[in-house]
């Protein structure tokens, strides 16, 4: 577990925000895909070394439109990349971390992935992420 | 500028946090520092692809000591590396972003930075560095 895969922003429009990273910064879209089943909208901009993800809610009961509202737009989250996602998982939850979700899930990209609760890590929402073999 | 030279998370005690994420998720500290002059302290732990930015607060009239109080511990900025600095933050302020540094500063590490406000940049609070010649 020591390649962070992605940085995850809270945006409140996503073409915007994309079109602001590409202008201003210089990173390139990768990536986007709708999550109906988590009420978000998600693009993945690369960088040399790792991604940017921007997330948007995509309608007003989404979890990301109560952080939004809670919070404003701003860092989200960060996701590490792992080798084997229930084997952390099931060592996370061993050692006493607070999962949000204890058996890994789809995410974008091919890949199974799972919450930490913020409260096991320092108030940073972390996200596992393993990459699936197509 | 697509390169994450860092994401920095805030911290409400840097040996405590250093001793987790080098226990739970085996990141090496790389490099640790006090900057009296910005009232933190802040360490570095390494990743494969980037770092992670560790910084706590050495007194109470430290600027993250109000970001502590006010957000909690959790993400605190993203750091993007650049080849030159003074050329980014001219480019930045004609396009009309909000600079919190005008000048480069010296940062840790034989750097020098700037912070972009967060009121130009989505709620991200964004950091640029360039590392100099030794």
């Amino acid at each position: 577990m020591n390649h962070l895969d992605h940085v995850a922003f809270a945006v409140l429009d996503l073409d915007q925000s994309i079109d602001f990273y590409e202008k201003n910064f210089g990173f390139k879209l990768e990536y986007r895909e709708k999550l109906e089943s988590q009420g978000v909208e998600l693009a993945f901009l690369a960088l040399s070394n790792t991604k940017i993800e921007l997330l948007a809610a995509l309608d007003e009961e989404s979890v990301l439109n109560k952080f939004l509202k809670k919070r404003g737009p701003g860092l989200h989250h960060v996701c590490y990349r792992v080798d084997n996602i229930n084997y952390e998982l099931s060592r996370l939850r061993h050692s006493g971390f607070k999962l949000i979700d204890t058996e890994p899930r789809p995410g974008a990209h091919n890949t199974l992935i799972a919450f930490i609760h913020p409260e096991s890590t320092g108030g940073v929402l972390t996200e596992l992420c393993e990459y699936q073999a197509i």
